[in-house]
């Protein structure tokens, strides 16, 4: 998927929420846990729910890993599923992965190949080895972490460098070269709102993938004022607040209410800050 | 495992080597291609004829994930069967995880407690919050990520400081306080073996993961001669130079014969460097 075809999607949804897939058995409710593959039929209700208010699905591999090859099973089938009957939704798959160039291939070659991801999310610490295979894969997207949305992403991304500048911001700058518009994202935190400004300073054309809005705290008035731009240029995600929006047997009808909530702010705030 | 255990097995076996289960499919000899688990029986032959040679095996995850819930499978068994048979290996998992607390908590649940691993490598870059849930269980190791053995280190880790020093020495300093010598390690490279003296100034006592002799080139003489402790401190890894020393039937031997040779070169540089 290209930039341009992304923002097609914003505009003709009026929304740019990215549904955060962090599947739980813990907190799936306790209807669903007699069938064969709890996991995937929670997946697949919420996608159902929500798809009309959202442009992107965000799984979090640590919770299916948590599941052993179950989980495994239930993400192969989720991204399927996702594919087959949505196709315009831009599938991340949140992995924060960052390794030497032979294994990053591996890595690419699971989430792009075997797993027909749009995305990957990847932590910078070891430079452009762990970006330049995900860069082989034409039409797809590596969305390398530059300010997150913890608490403790001041213990390094925000250390002042001796060339000036922070470190995220360095990161930005350097990886700006390892790939273009079309395929590279950056993520920041909704934590960090007023920092968006200066994400924006260096990056003016960029997706920039923003979590953090909802359980995390963060404010999306504040996150569309700093963020976004003429092509609107913001993916916001939010987990909890949505697949958790009800444990009983409404999850997904709450799951659908919520996002559609969201979706009504994200089209007031396209009206306001998106001038395309 | 404490770090006094993992010192005792490093004197009891002369070896401080630590064999990278790296395992692909495509690399593996043809003959084993026919069995239902042709990766499980891979690293089963491999393990058995290196074991006597050394004291850590490092599955890295991405292999793994490359072959499906298949490749998950193998690692299970894998990790089981060296706790059954080997039971004094330190077993870490090269997954380079890095994300916030809540995730991370599903990693760690992963990796100690499904899988029993004794350590899992993390990405730093999201500070603390990436770290912090692995500590939670006792005798488990987070081994993060330091100076790295690839090229592209350069393009952040070593980044000078407005502070002073670079990044990855920050990384060093600032994650001192999280953890203790009995439950965190260092990743730093041997491609980058002079600047091991830069970390000894900072984490004297501390044990190092050494990945890049072998393959990427690094020298384990200088590796011992600038890393090395009055404890060892060191676990140095290979993995293509032994698991892939041939593809034929003989894989296994080839490997136990790299692996034994590597030992013995290990034996000499403990007497000479290593006055406990």
């Amino acid at each position: 998927m290209t930039s341009q075809q992304l923002f097609e999607q914003i505009q003709a949804k009026r929304s740019f929420l990215c549904v955060g897939l962090d599947t739980d058995l813990k907190k799936v409710p306790q209807h669903l846990l007699g069938s064969d593959d709890p996991i995937f039929e929670f997946n697949k209700a919420v996608i159902d729910a929500t798809a009309p208010y959202c442009v992107s699905y965000k799984p979090n591999l640590a919770f299916y890993e948590a599941a052993g090859t179950k989980g495994w099973n239930a993400l192969v089938k989720t991204v399927k599923y996702l594919r087959e009957n949505y196709p315009g939704q831009f599938i991340i798959a949140d992995a924060k992965r960052g390794d030497i160039g032979n294994t990053s291939q591996m890595y690419a070659k699971v989430f792009f190949q075997e797993m027909d991801f749009d995305a990957v999310t990847l932590s910078p610490y070891m430079g452009s080895d762990t970006a330049e295979p995900f860069y082989a894969y034409a039409g797809k997207w590596a969305v390398l972490l530059a300010l997150t949305s913890n608490a403790s992403a001041q213990d390094f991304e925000t250390l002042s460098l001796a060339g000036g500048g922070m470190l995220y911001e360095q990161v930005i700058r350097t990886s700006m070269g390892w790939g273009t518009e079309d395929n590279t994202m950056y993520v920041v935190g909704a934590t960090q709102a007023q920092q968006l400004g200066s994400v924006r300073a260096i990056v003016p054309d960029h997706f920039l993938l923003v979590p953090g809005v909802g359980a995390q705290g963060g404010s999306l008035e504040e996150v569309a004022r700093y963020g976004m731009n003429r092509k609107c240029g913001l993916l916001v995600n939010s987990s909890r607040g949505i697949i958790y929006a009800s444990n009983g047997r409404d999850f997904a009808e709450a799951a659908g209410r919520a996002a559609a909530e969201l979706q009504g702010q994200m089209s007031a705030l396209l009206a306001e800050y998106c001038k395309g």
